[in-house]
């Protein structure tokens, strides 16, 4: 049993010990004894969440492989600054300071809130060549890393804005995981039939300029994203730090998938938050085993599911940090 | 179109017009639609949360129907003034003040912050005959429609303890809504499969006494319980001082039942937190139509589901009050 193991092993002792039926806290309970795990602590603190947005565009965008202008990604941009986007609004709810990283887009923006760790231009089209190269690729996951453990935070919520980013999700499931691509193809942002239908043939397409199986850091250089990329490196920063990781959807479980190849271990500190509407999530949370906390049909990324299943990990840290024992509120077991 | 509808289709067209993909935040679009009709206001505002906690005593747990001895009901009653249980615990770390209410346990407890609106030490046994009065069941309706009215939120958790309560939900759906019993009964707190058989034939031979269907006032007076009642009646007080009101699990999901046969126009300001654990609480839900937020396998109640779904109610709340539309943002819709 490993440290990790062997906390989760006392949380639920514990967790079963606090004054409710056993187990009728239901998918609170496992997150319970996750965020201990990932903490190395019984008595988890969760204070303080943080949202990064990583934000870039995509070749592939040409292929016309979305429903929307690759102009959106740089007016989103302006509006997660002016705080009018989804995802900006509720990390204002929620007390949560947001971080908006420029990963790569078509152009540069400058403004004092966006942090600088642009790689290019977006990446190039994948459809005929390499999305980025090995070194991009190297570096992006380093960027990612850093912000990931110098977040001041205890749980991290990683969203991603990236017009095209859809397909690249859905190349890297099926690159990583061998899953049938057109399974993982759906309407992303809004496509119609037949705009996924065409998404369908550009893809397969891409897909057939290498091996069926890649490698992470292949993958994500073959078909990736900027902000894709930066977002597996946060999650390696973020676990290596102890922080609880809230991954998002379709896009950041992707990312999730390059992660967990390249370090295992950071699954303890992954929690994934919500099932989105997209198709395909649901047969890449299948493929690593995991079991979102929230199915709500979201299906808008920018970190959205993420900030609203952070209040369900508040709650479930306080099961253990916080909740009273049979034995110290005397109250009575079941009867005999 | 009613005022209520009116103000739905208006918040419908602002959401659609919201910087995101029409319809991908999912669950979240329609709850903000709701919480508009509810308010009556296309900029509704979520600011307070309360939650009110109602315990009795129930007769029917002198049959063994309940995994656990009645003591537990004061023992939680305790638990809930030291501020050890899930709900107390949840509570506080989402700075929602919580109001206590003896509604009838089987002995009084003197404690400044325990509400007396005791109706009794307990409900009678209803396996031979009417839990409590007509007078009764009127007056818990009327103490629980007061305190909704006069709590000082702008949403309402409501929950509830009670030995022996699925007893009671269980044969007020039964009465009220003609589902067939057997499927409506389940482990409650922690039966095996043995106490679940016993429970089962204890209920039928008590829904035997009386005609299948029942008005709800008389369901309650017949099988109700005292918290049961004036959660029926918090909700409609709630729903009438345009709050938003939190529906937690089996038991408050039955008490909405009363609620809505009452008052179905309460319909507007309810939401149906989260599927409950207790099999028979699907079917409650299919029956009225109702789409509950989270999955959680939750199945304490105290008002725990409902509370972790308020801060969902907030984010839906700002999808119109704070997300910029389009045009203001200046983002450009779909391609052509």
């Amino acid at each position: 049993m490993n440290e990790a193991e062997s906390v989760a092993h006392q949380a639920w002792r514990l967790i079963h010990g606090k004054t409710k039926p056993p187990g009728s806290l239901g998918k609170l309970e496992a997150l319970a004894a996750q965020i201990a795990a990932a903490q190395g602590s019984l008595a988890p603190e969760l204070d303080l969440a943080a949202l990064i947005i990583f934000i870039a565009d995509h070749g592939i965008a040409e292929a016309g492989v979305s429903a929307w202008p690759q102009t959106v990604t740089m007016e989103m941009a302006r509006n997660f600054l002016a705080g009018g986007a989804a995802a900006t609004v509720f990390a204002r709810k929620f007390g949560i300071p947001v971080t908006l990283v420029d990963a790569g887009m078509r152009e540069p923006m400058a403004h004092p809130k966006l942090l600088d760790r642009r790689l290019g231009p977006g990446t190039a089209n994948f459809a005929t060549g390499p999305a980025m190269s090995a070194a991009q690729c190297e570096t992006a996951l380093d960027h990612g890393r850093k912000l990931g453990r110098e977040a001041e935070c205890d749980a991290l919520c990683l969203g991603e804005m990236g017009i095209g980013n859809t397909s690249s999700a859905a190349m890297l499931a099926h690159k990583m995981l061998g899953l049938p691509l057109p399974e993982l193809i759906g309407p992303g942002a809004g496509l119609d039939a037949a705009g996924v239908a065409h998404k369908r043939a550009i893809l397969l397409q891409a897909a057939a300029r290498t091996p069926s199986r890649l490698e992470p850091a292949r993958a994500l250089a073959e078909y990736g994203g900027f902000e894709i990329a930066m977002l597996a490196g946060a999650m390696l920063g973020g676990a290596q730090s102890r922080r609880l990781v809230l991954v998002d959807g379709y896009i950041a479980t992707a990312a999730a998938l390059a992660a967990l190849r390249l370090e295992p271990a950071c699954r303890t500190n992954l929690v994934f938050s919500h099932e989105s509407a997209e198709p395909g999530h649901r047969l890449m949370l299948d493929a690593i085993g995991a079991e979102p906390l929230l199915q709500l049909n979201l299906r808008l990324g920018e970190g959205t599911g993420a900030l609203v299943s952070w209040p369900l990990l508040r709650a479930a840290g306080a099961i253990l940090a916080d909740m009273a024992s049979f034995e110290e509120a005397g109250v009575s077991g079941k009867r005999p």
